[in-house]
Formats: C-alpha cells, structure tokens, sequence
C-alpha cells in the first residue's frame, strides 16, 4: 500500500542496525533480496544513545527510517514490522507466499526462530560470547556455552528434518522463514558454532543462502576485538 | 484473501489455548472483536501431549485450527501468525490501522509487549507465580518478583505517557498493540500485580478495554490451585 512512486533512493532510506545482531540481519536480508537502497548507520545499541533512544524508545536494532524527499517520513522499530512493513510497501518481490497456509507456515517458523532458536540457543551462546564481550559483561560460562551448543544441534536436526522434504524452509521459494533462521545461525557461524558436517541437508541450504547477492554484506561484518571463524565468509565452507 | 463464502460455525474453528498464557489471550480477544465463532480446547501444555506436540511441533499454544466443511482445514500456530492469519482473512473488522505508519506504530508496541515486556515482566512474575505452580517447580524467588515488579512499574509509566496524548495505545482507535497490551496485563492482574492506583491514565484504558464483550470469556477464567485477585473481574477496579 502506498507504494511511492519512484523508487527510494540510499540517501532517503536508512537502516539503523547492529551487524552481529540476528535481528537486524533479517532486515538486511529481506532489503537485499527486494533490491532496495540504503545508507546504515551502525549502532551500538547498549550506549543508549539518545537520538537513538527518541526513535525507539525499546532501545533496539533494527530502525528503518524511510524520508521520501516531499513524501511522510516513516520510522519503523522492530525487526517484524519492518519485513511487514517491506512486504506491503514493496511487494514485487514477495517473501511471503500468497496462500493462506504458506503465509502461515512462514510465520509459525518465523516464530521458531525469533522466540524459540533465540531464547534456547542464542540467548545463550550468543549472551555468553557476544553479548558479554562488548558490555564487558565478565568472562563466559561454559556450562551455558555447552546447554546452548546441545539445543543448537536440536534444532539443526529438525531443520533436517524439514529439508529433507523441501527446498526451502516453508516450500518451494525462498521466504522470510529462511531469512529469520539463516540471520540467527550466521551470527552463530561467526563464531565458527555451527556443526554443518553433521547436518548435510542444512549446509546445503545454508551455502545456497549465503550464495545469493543480498547475504555479501553479512559475510564483509567484523567486529573489533570478536574474532570470526575461518570458513565464516567462505563459500564452500 | 480467500475468505469463506460463509462464516464458519463454531465447529469449524477449534482455538488450543491455555487461560493464563498472555499469547492465547491476545488471539482469544481478537476472534471477539471480530465476531467469530469457534470452540475451544485447553491445552496443557507443558504436559506435551503427543497430539498437540503433532499440530505444533514447537509445543506452545495458541494454535488455530480451521475446518471449513467442504473446505481445506489450515492449522495457524503461534500468536502473532494466528492474528496476522485473522487479519488477512477476516478484514471486516480491522484491527491494523491502514496507513503505514499506523501499521508500524501498532507493530512496534506489538513487539514491545511481546518481547520486551514478556522479558521483563512476564518472564519473572508470571515464571514464579504461575509456571513453576503448575510444573511443580518450588517456591517463588521473591528478588525475582520484587525485579518484575520494579520493571512492571516503568511499564506502566510508558503506558501512562502514551495515553496521556491517545486514546487507544498505537492511535484513535482499538487495535492489536491494545489487546496485545491488555493480554499481558491481565495475567497479572489475576494475580492482583497491576498498580492502578499511581497510574490513571492506564486504568481508565484498561477499563475500557475490560468493558468490551470480547473481554468477557478471559474475565471468567479460573485454574485450579491459582487463586485470582478479588477484583480481577470486576469492572469498577
């Protein structure tokens, strides 16, 4: 809806996002895969920085700030909204199916992800690595490094699972079900924490979506002082 | 898109819900606004029954199931699908605002209750009071509910601060950040956790919103063992 009527050039879309955060990735993602344009602004979503806080008061990546020149400026916070933003305001490339049970199947695996992979596995592995690193939150706990890596391998397995039968997470095409599981295991895959030679379906999956032009900039992100894996930007990894 | 031709019966619609889970709340309210009818099965759900663990594989109400006679049955698992399904489906009461900002406003207070509410509130109370009564799970941790009750305290304020410039909380009319914000609310209002007295503004919007028919079924709720606050279902609080 409301689609405007030229397309937006970088300078009039900004996202403001954090490059090691699941969340903003799929934003980053879903941007690429539609070809649209932006500027980012980095943002070090612990400082509390207060122009950032005025624009989302939650204090969290991802913002995306759409300023048409002459049009409304919009700012949409929270990694959902924007991809519900994106798909009803650009829709011609779609990453949601159009059929009812398509569109929820997605979502039901949108939410495996974002609530589910996030609380079991990255609300640990991620707390205990990346998490305490850059707040200087002390050293990390390997007991919930190892309870996080055996949750991981739960959920690869039932990525297996579903890939054994399909191409793509929800079906036949890429969707925002991809994007959602693949931004939350390339953080992970950063650290080198991914275990692919155990899951030979899901690796294929993983190359073909780290294959595709709008997943180049995630392989570029580098944090200072947060080593990456060897095989992380690597495409035959 | 694919409305029925005919409004489905209540035998057509089953809604697999627990009373006090703030997510099944939100879509109970939801079918009320827009006149729905369905039938319902209370799922217990950390009990895993191998039927409901086959629906959603991630084992967590609400799930939504429609049968249309005739017609191809579609199962909807987690909340924000189910009203996104509802949403797409059911367009006659709209519960989205249609401009995009309006849809972005609702969203974001959407995410806000369900994450970062859920996380800070939710997370600690309703875990010490409810989760660990009804999994057996010991005795609630009081340095946890006196944290839950701080953090709930600036919840409030926020609310407080958007209600003294609107209405309803994403704008002029009701909409999914209200019934997603009364939905969390109101488990603890069972528990008779909600300081309406320092905050005005937020108890007549909350009394409003109580007021509504589609309010009326969560008023009656009761699980056994759980005592509820005196005056949770009373609409002059």
């Amino acid at each position: 809806m409301n689609a405007p009527q030229a397309p937006l050039s970088a300078a009039e879309r900004t996202l403001y996002h954090f490059p090691l955060d699941p969340f903003s990735r799929q934003v980053r993602l879903a941007l690429g895969e539609k070809r649209l344009l932006w500027q980012e602004v980095i943002e070090r979503f612990w400082e509390q920085r207060p122009e950032f806080m005025a624009l989302n008061p939650a204090g969290l990546p991802p913002v995306l700030v759409e300023e048409p020149i002459g049009g409304p400026i919009i700012a949409v916070c929270d990694a959902r909204a924007v991809l519900d933003h994106l798909e009803e305001t650009y829709p011609e490339t779609p990453l949601l199916p159009s059929d009812p049970a398509g569109r929820a199947e997605t979502r039901r695996l949108q939410a495996w992800f974002d609530r589910k992979f996030d609380f079991e596995v990255n609300g640990l592995l991620l707390h205990e690595k990346l998490e305490k690193r850059i707040t200087g939150g002390g050293s990390p706990d390997m007991q919930a490094i190892r309870s996080g890596w055996n949750a991981l391998r739960h959920h690869f397995a039932y990525l297996e699972h579903l890939l054994d039968m399909r191409d793509w997470l929800a079906g036949d095409r890429l969707s925002l079900a991809d994007i959602a599981a693949a931004s939350h295991i390339s953080v992970l895959d950063y650290f080198g924490d991914a275990p692919w030679r155990e899951f030979p379906a899901t690796k294929l999956w993983y190359s073909k979506i780290k294959s595709r032009p709008s997943f180049r900039s995630l392989l570029q992100d580098r944090w200072p002082g947060i080593p990456r894996s060897a095989h992380y930007d690597d495409l035959d990894f």
